[in-house]
């Protein structure tokens, strides 16, 4: 380490949170400074940087509003939203990975039944999705709900498009007595996240692809197993290995072939995590 | 480690930012990203965490504006600020100590000639301050030019009252031809950082003192010296040990005594680190 910096201070500012009556929070503070003090002693932070990181901050916060989150895509694109996903997504070998998120989930979007269309007017090229959910023992489960989310042709989420009179690309639906679910809609395509913020000149700076591969946003939600916050890729995409949100998992790269009759299909299957018995 | 995380995701995303052209920007990336994933796995952040801690960031950054720098305030609670001071002024025994600059410091004050009162109207017990300035080397510095500024009695800069006809407790000296400087002003007290806002929550929910201990800040610029950025801590203050922005050092504490017409009068010693010859 070239740079010092004090061990005397740092014991300080650790001992000024040691009295934090909330014992996580007391934990998650001692770690916060740690490495927030290893990383500016590390660096040997200059004045002038850590204003730059000030100023970088402080726009970052002023660039949210009640549609959108740019520190969540801060967080995003520094990797930290994953490893968040990471560290809590131990499950055995077997069962489906987990990826981020993402800000486009929509709570109480509307139920579909089985067969039912999605798009509801979303633009993009026809298909259908057919969907299995079993348990990590093998047995289908039964009346699960699976929430699906995706962009149209354009890249675009529905809650990006002010004024449409009804949600596009997103529905509810349920697994019947054999764990199926069925719906049809369009194939999803890659888009940016946004680039006219500090994240976007965050990755300019750094290089960095804004484009994400296409993808099916899945949450699956069942009594007795953990839920499911996952999205299905698409093979072939030319933005699988540099997503900038770090979300693929090869696991989770399927593809959309065209069926005999033309139409583009995805059949994917779901395991989820069964809790043991109390 | 209880909560292992991704080893590859962490090396992902370090690689990510491997083609950045700037090589200091690249340098600084790279370790925050690795204490950015060492926080989360080391205390295995979980998503609702996560989101708390991004939902105060973004409070944080709203609650800056023209007048108020809320990150500015978060560093210096975190200790932040301090450290970044203390990496840069590695200089030899001997030096005055620096502190941190905070955020109540003007450019261009008025120059005010030796003897002359920098209070102009701001309310407090009356002292005198006598300064020296010399070098590492014992020679006294003349023509040093020194910026000094201080809270009134209610604990408020002039900048905290809006609408005031001049510019209160502070002013720019110069040391005479045997490095010295004098002023009439009145007695620093001790005042809370704001704690309206989420920095203040932070404070309350560590159970940690909003309160800075009575100081007088000192900038003082001279050719082939390091600038000196310190304050002056009144000792016996109450609130010492429990600096909120950490910015106390022993050597920086004197007293303002009585002298014998009764006039409070603060001396105090600088010693400027002087550049070797190029």
């Amino acid at each position: 380490m070239n740079n010092p910096g004090s061990d005397a201070l740092l014991q300080q500012v650790a001992d000024s949170f040691a009295a934090t009556p909330d014992p996580r929070l007391r934990e998650i503070l001692a770690s916060l400074v740690r490495h927030l003090h290893g990383f500016i002693r590390e660096t040997g932070l200059t004045e002038r940087e850590w204003m730059q990181g000030i100023e970088f901050l402080t726009a970052v916060g002023q660039t949210c509003d009640d549609k959108r989150q740019e520190f969540i895509l801060l967080s995003d694109v520094l990797g930290a939203s994953m490893q968040v996903v990471a560290v809590q997504s131990e499950r055995p070998a077997g069962c489906t990975e987990s990826t981020v998120f993402g800000p486009f989930h929509v709570e109480g979007a509307s139920r579909i039944a089985n067969g039912g269309d999605i798009a509801n007017g979303a633009r993009g090229e026809p298909c259908t999705v057919f969907g299995s959910v079993r348990n990590s023992d093998g047995d289908p489960v039964a009346d699960a709900e699976v929430d699906v989310w995706q962009s149209d042709d354009d890249g675009l989420y529905d809650v990006q498009r002010p004024g449409l009179p009804a949600a596009q690309g997103r529905g509810v639906l349920r697994t019947d007595a054999q764990g199926r679910f069925w719906f049809t809609s369009v194939v999803p395509v890659p888009y940016p996240i946004p680039t006219d913020g500090p994240v976007g000149r965050l990755l300019d700076a750094s290089r960095r692809s804004a484009w994400r591969p296409a993808h099916l946003h899945v949450r699956i939600v069942a009594p007795g197993h953990d839920t499911l916050i996952t999205h299905v890729f698409r093979a072939g995409d030319p933005h699988l290995e540099s997503d900038p949100v770090f979300g693929v998992r090869p696991s989770l790269v399927s593809s959309w072939p065209g069926s005999a009759e033309g139409r583009r299909e995805l059949r994917f299957d779901f395991v989820l995590h069964r809790h043991e018995a109390p």
